[in-house]
């Protein structure tokens, strides 16, 4: 049998919002004669049973759905955040965002904030610094669903969206290969949660596939800040280690390497060829333009939005299986890796 | 006499948060014997008298500060939300984000998420769109003090913190003359929100007062995006009006016209200088780098935060004077604007 029809799906059929939907089904007079028809049609169609999303809806929610990112400056999290907003203003929702710039205790911090602002559910993408998960436990305890993308954690059984960090590393190296590179570079981060760990292990699996020997002495770790990019590219020149490329797990350390190599002349691609991860808008303005890997941003903040509402419908309906999404991401070839000119 | 000393006073004194003030003056078991006797103290010293912002953090707040921003992605609101926030963590307060994405409707509603929120105070920079300020009024009339930055409104009688806009314009305008530019165009919006004109006023009596004349011709309007930027700059070309620089009213737009100058082989700066304004963190990172004016976001934050907090305090006394702050932006001279090479 399939799904049971929500309001939700009302909703989205009619392209009205859930309260709408709700409204008319328990014949408020501030409804349209025409809309209620519409609505009871549309229930009868999809075989709606009451008793779930609209009983979550009208349960006194506030209505509010909280966001902790990182900073929202960074591309990536406001446009994960924008796809978040769009879903949830159809469904009524507002959404209040915190910052937890990475560290511990603000996290926490926001986390009560959050909860103080009565919220119905939490999105997050974890700080860098978060030692434990004890802050999120707490909320879901308390009833608020706290739902994880892109910096997630093994230690929460919640709901969580991800992007494929191993294939969008693996693509691009694989391409950077593909152009020619052999001796290929990689910046990466000291601090080992999933997202670096992934691109890495893609890098050297993509090397291993190609048949080139992976060679410690050319991964870089760093803060992968734009200066961490410099610093990282220096080192390799003054080692006078051969490179032909660099893999940067983040677009500002890329840029930071595209900096060095210009002020000393070196040839971009065609000495050393230069990709980012990321697509930081900024990316397309450099000279050369950015090879770097798309997140799927927008689809990201869609897939987490829809989570939440489903979570919210599913444990009206007293089910609650705990899901995983992972997104693929998009290799994004620009002038920093373009070697053959007869690209495919 | 001088102003009456408050809990912030003896807080920022002795670098520990007012809620610990506050506990300690009454006499609560979870501060220390040495922190109450610090406390004691500097509220002598200070010539503190209760009955004030102690009043206002004690009487069941809660202790968020709501901001709402067109985007949190743009440089420069990110910025002034890390001033905000550093001010108000200081004091205990969160700090929680909504987006208006510039639309009137969602600004109204974002005023309704953050009243849910239960914040004690709302910071704002207002939406381009938004056709009146009664959402902003309705708030206040329920005791929720709003501040504005940035885009301002004459319409509300509420504390201000703006940029000195013209200034901003009248010292890049001065600068492009004198590198020698004479026909200088400007890119406006057709928006006339305050900060668009005041940098077009800057614009015109820096021509004047230079003896060059004004030409409408070269004001070009758009809406300042990237792509807005390369259709101004075709514009001109397309009509052979005769230019030597270009004064853009946002980073973006200037971009833009750094992509056609230099797919059309115009030298930037000797034949076309270029300078943008919100000093975006992209400018630095193009070839060439990009000459545009700072507007002090961080200090703009720290402003905007201190003059809620200042009005919590004075409402508790029973004052309320409003006030407005106005910041000087600073010119960021780089390559596109460097035609003297011995600048000064």
């Amino acid at each position: 049998m399939a799904a049971k029809a929500t309001l939700l799906d009302i909703a989205t059929k009619l392209n009205i919002t859930t309260s709408t939907v709700s409204r008319a089904l328990n014949d408020n007079p501030r409804i349209s004669k025409a809309t209620k028809k519409a609505v009871l049609k549309a229930a009868k169609e999809l075989n709606y049973q009451p008793n779930n999303i609209a009983a979550a809806l009208r349960r006194g929610k506030s209505h509010l759905l909280g966001v902790i990112v990182p900073t929202a400056d960074r591309a990536f999290f406001s446009s994960v955040i924008r796809g978040i907003e769009e879903i949830s203003n159809k469904l009524n929702y507002q959404v209040i965002i915190c910052q937890s710039y990475d560290d511990y205790d603000k996290e926490v911090e926001t986390i009560n904030a959050l909860t103080n602002a009565r919220v119905d559910g939490i999105i997050v993408s974890i700080s860098k610094k978060t030692v434990n998960t004890d802050h999120f436990q707490k909320a879901i305890d308390k009833g608020i669903p706290v739902i994880l993308f892109d910096r997630t954690s093994e230690k929460l059984n919640v709901n969580q969206v991800m992007i494929d960090d191993y294939r969008g590393a693996y693509e691009v190296v694989s391409h950077l290969i593909d152009q020619g590179c052999k001796r290929i570079a990689h910046f990466t981060s000291p601090v080992k949660i999933s997202i670096y760990k992934e691109r890495l292990r893609g890098y050297v699996d993509a090397l291993e596939n190609h048949g080139i020997p992976y060679d410690e002495d050319l991964v870089v770790e760093s803060n992968l800040q734009l200066e961490d990019g410099r610093i990282s590219m220096q080192k390799l020149l003054d080692k006078k280690i051969s490179v032909d490329a660099v893999f940067s797990s983040s677009d500002y350390a890329a840029m930071g390497a595209m900096q060095i190599l210009k002020e000393k002349n070196i040839k971009i691609p065609e000495e050393v060829a230069l990709a980012g991860f990321a697509n930081e808008p900024f990316t397309s303005f450099t000279d050369p333009t950015l090879t770097t890997v798309d997140q799927l941003s927008l689809d990201m903040g869609h897939a987490t939005a829809e989570m939440f509402f489903k979570q919210l419908n599913d444990s009206e309906n007293g089910h609650s299986k705990v899901q995983k999404t992972i997104l693929k991401p998009k290799l994004i070839i620009r002038q920093t890796s373009l070697r053959k000119k007869n690209i495919k």
